[in-house]
C-alpha cells in the first residue's frame, strides 16, 4: 500500500504500521474501515499474546494467496522478533501439509526473499541454513510407523490408530504427517495447533475441524480463552463464515472436553 | 445459533436478527465481536443498497460452504422480499459458472429448500417453476458464438473476442458463459457484476480480477461508491487478505477508467 | 526453484528434477522434506500410473493458484509426452466447469505459454489449434437437454435426471456441462474422473464429492487401488484435512458400490 499523503492516519493504519514495522499506510475507506477492525481492534485484544497471533494470521494469508499482504506480514513477524527463522520455516512445512505444498511453495520463496531482505537492510549475510540431516525420527520403516503411531495418539488425545495398510493412512498419516512432521524439533506444540487449528477452519473438512479444535483443548495447549480469541483473529483473516462454523465447532469441543475433565476427576 | 438463555443482546446480534428476520441469536464473546461489525456495522453503511449487499454476501457464503449462514441469509433474502425467487435461482447458475458447479449444487438445494419453508410458513402452496424453454439465446452453433462473442465484448468492455479454436474459449466462454448464461434474462446486469466481482475476488486468480472490476465501473454498472462498499462487505464475508487485494485492483481500475472516460470526452 | 549451488542433492530433489525435466533444484530444510515426501515418495507408488498421476495434480495446482508450480508441471505433463495437447486442453475446460472459469484462466494461460516454449526449445513452429466447429453435440435445444439427460445418468451411473426448469439443473447442468461438455472427445473418461474427483474434493460441497465418487467406482473408470492412491495424490497437493474428508467418502462408496455389484450378480 503507498504512503499517505499527508494528514492524520486512522486507528486502524497506525496500528497497522507498528504491526507491520512499516510506514503507515494511506487509507481510504473502504480499506480504513478494514484496518480499524484488523489491526485497531483484533490484534490488540488480550486472551491471546501478539506472537502467538502470527500463527493464525500467516496461515490465513498463505491460503488467500494475497502476495502482498503475505510478504508484510512474514517481513514483520520475523523482523520484530516475533517469530524466529526456525519456526517460520517449521510453520511453513506444517503448513504444507494441511494445505497442499503448492500454496505452501509460495509461502517458502517469500520467507526466503524476506529474510534475505532483512539481512541487507541490516548490512549482514544470512546465515547458513540448519542442515536437514540428522532427522530426529528413526529412518527405519517399522521403527517410522511405530513412531507415527504413538504420535498420532499423543497429538489428537485419542487411544487408537488408523490402518497402515492404507496409502492415505499409512504412507500418509502415520509414515510422514505423525511419523516426522509433528515430531520435528523447531516449532511448539502450541503453535503447531493453532496453525492446525487455522488451516482446519478455512479447509472446512468436517471431521478434522472437529478433532484438532478437540485435541488443543484437550492437550492443554491452547486455553479456552486463547482458542476464542483465535477464533477472532481467524475471523479477521477469513471472513465470518467460515469463523462462525469455527466458533460453533469451539462450544461443542469445550462441552466435551469439559465434560471429559470432569469425569477422569472423578475416575 | 441457538436463542439467547435471557437479558440483553447486543447491537450486532439485534441487527443479525433483524436482516435475518430470525430470533435474536446468543452471543458468547467472540461470535458478538463479529456480529457488532459484520451486522452492526457494515451491513448498517450507506452507498450500497440491502438488496445489493446480497449479491455479495450469497456467493461468500456458498463459497465458504458453511451450511447453516448459508441457510439463513438465503431464507432471509427471500423472506424479506430484498431478492425474488428468478433472482435467486439466476444468481445460483452465476454462482456455479464463477466458482464451479460442486459448491453450487449446494447452493442450489438450499435455495428449494428455503423457498419451500416459506410457503409452508405461510400456508401457501410454492408456485410452479419457470419453464427453460424456450431459450431466449440462439441455438444454431455459429449463431451461439457470434452471440457469444457480441457479449463478450460488450459485457468486459473489450474491442477484442478470444479464440473460438480453443475449449476453454471457445466451447465453453464464447459459446455458453457468453453465449448464453450472461444473456439469460431474470437478472440485472448490476447483480451480475456484483456476483462475479465476489467470485473473482474470493477466487482471486490474477487476471479476472482485473477485468471483471473493470468492467463493472466501466460500464457505469456500479458506481465508484459502491464497489467500495462492495469490497468491505467482502471483507467481512471473506476476510482481510483477500479484500485487501480487491481494494488495490478498485484503486488502479478506477484510475484506469478515469483516464479513459476523460479521453473519451476529448476524443 | 534455483539451481542447487554445489554438492549432492537429496532423493527428492532428485525426483522432482526426473518428473520435472528440469535441473535438480536447490534445496534447504523443511522444502527438502516436502521434496522427499510427494515427489521421491508419492509419485513413486505404484497402483496409479505417473500420466493419471497428473490428473490429480494439474487440477489441485491450478486451484491454488500458484503460478510457478503450476507452469513446471504443465510443462513437464507435456514436455514427457504425459499429456497430449488436446488432453491438455480438455482438461482446462473441464477444470473451469468444475472450479470456475476465473482460475481456470490462468490454466490456460499457461498451457499456450509453455506450449509455445516447448515448440521454440525444439525450434518447431505451434501447430495450429484444433477447430472448435463442428461440435459433435446436438444444437437444438430440445435435444441438447435430451442428451444431457441421457449423459447425466450414465456419467453420474443415476436412474433419475434434475428438473430442466431451474436455471443451474436445467440451463447450466443438463443444457451445458453433462449436454456438451461430459461428451466432448479429445479427454478419456478415466481421466475426466480423476479430474472430477480432485476438484469435488477441494471443493468440497456435501453432495458432489459422495455422488461423483461413487461414480467413479461404479463406473469402473477408475479402480478401488486407484482411488486410493488418487486420494494419497490429492492429500499430497491440497492437504491433509479435505483428503481426509475424500478418503471417508472413498470408504462409503467402496462399501455402496461392492454391495450393489453383489446385489446386481444376484439379479
Amino acid at each position: 500500500m503507498p504512503v499517505p499523503p499527508s494528514g492524520e492516519a486512522g486507528r486502524g493504519a497506525r496500528a497497522f504500521a507498528e504491526l507491520m514495522t512499516l510506514p503507515i499506510p494511506a487509507t481510504a475507506a473502504p480499506a480504513a474501515t478494514l484496518l480499524d477492525f484488523v489491526f485497531g481492534e483484533i490484534w490488540q485484544r488480550p486472551g491471546l499474546s501478539r506472537r502467538d497471533r502470527w500463527f493464525i494470521a500467516l496461515p490465513c494469508l498463505a491460503a488467500a494467496d494475497t502476495e502482498e499482504p503475505l510478504r508484510e506480514h512474514i517481513y514483520a513477524a520475523l523482523h520484530s522478533g516475533d517469530v524466529t527463522i526456525d519456526e517460520m520455516r517449521e510453520a511453513v512445512l506444517h503448513f504444507a501439509v494441511y494445505s497442499g505444498w503448492p500454496k505452501a511453495s509460495l509461502f517458502n520463496m517469500i520467507v526466503d526473499e524476506q529474510w534475505q531482505r532483512i539481512h541487507t537492510e541490516r548490512g549482514e549475510p544470512v546465515p547458513p541454513p540448519t542442515p536437514l540431516l540428522p532427522l530426529t525420527t528413526p529412518s527405519d520403516p517399522e521403527s517410522r510407523l511405530l513412531a507415527g503411531e504413538q504420535a498420532f495418539r499423543d497429538v489428537n488425545c485419542l487411544p487408537y490408530v488408523p490402518t497402515r495398510d492404507d496409502p492415505y493412512s499409512g504412507a500418509g498419516i502415520l509414515n510422514f504427517v505423525f511419523g516426522e512432521m509433528w515430531l520435528r524439533p523447531g516449532l511448539g506444540m502450541k503453535q503447531r495447533r493453532l496453525i492446525t487449528v487455522a488451516c482446519v477452519a478455512f479447509q472446512d473438512a468436517p471431521y478434522p475441524i472437529l478433532s484438532h479444535v478437540y485435541a488443543a483443548l484437550k492437550s492443554r495447549d491452547v486455553s479456552f480463552d486463547e482458542i476464542d480469541e483465535a477464533a477472532l483473529q481467524f475471523g479477521a483473516y477469513y471472513g465470518w463464515p467460515k469463523a462462525s462454523r469455527l466458533i460453533d465447532v469451539i462450544e461443542e469441543q469445550k462441552q466435551r472436553v469439559t465434560q471429559e475433565w470432569a469425569e477422569e476427576g472423578n475416575a
